[in-house]
């Protein structure tokens, strides 16, 4: 993927961060809930989002909040998939609220 | 809790590794499994264990990993009781082995 192609699809998706972690470009949000129930429940959709999608995130479930990081490990660092995935992890939000 | 203490309980949690971040004392330790739904279902073993102890750790779920972190915030630190979240998540895993 080059510059420009994540320049644009990261303004599709503009409450993601991208990050490096060991190395690897990855995409991160971190989402906000009123306790570790509802994280933990959003948790659960992103990990139904995953299975269903065969592409599996890192998910940090905390008291209050829920950090979703998406890349792909094939090619350590981001495919476009990545960013359909997190624009989908947002849908899931959106349905819940 | 002195150093002596905190020696005293890591040996009876030896799979449990003490970390230190965002300059917290921590204990970690990083479970594995076959594949992201079973690491997920541990993880929703750990979040239940967490519910009805009313002390919540941080779940890190990956494919076929989860990484759990216990500490006490209000203390930025360790309490006795995070050993024996640590020792009683140990338990959830031997009930499903």
């Amino acid at each position: 993927m080059s510059d420009e192609d994540l320049t644009v699809l990261l303004k599709q998706i503009p409450d993601w961060q991208p990050i490096v972690s060991n190395r690897v470009l990855q995409l991160q949000r971190v989402f906000a809930f009123q306790n570790f129930n509802r994280a933990m429940a959003f948790s659960n959709q992103v990990a139904e989002l995953a299975e269903a999608s065969g592409h599996h995130p890192a998910i940090l479930t905390e008291w209050g909040k829920v950090t979703v990081t998406w890349w792909t490990h094939k090619i350590n660092g981001l495919h476009r998939n990545d960013f359909i995935l997190a624009a989908r992890t947002d849908e899931l939000l959106a349905t819940k609220a």
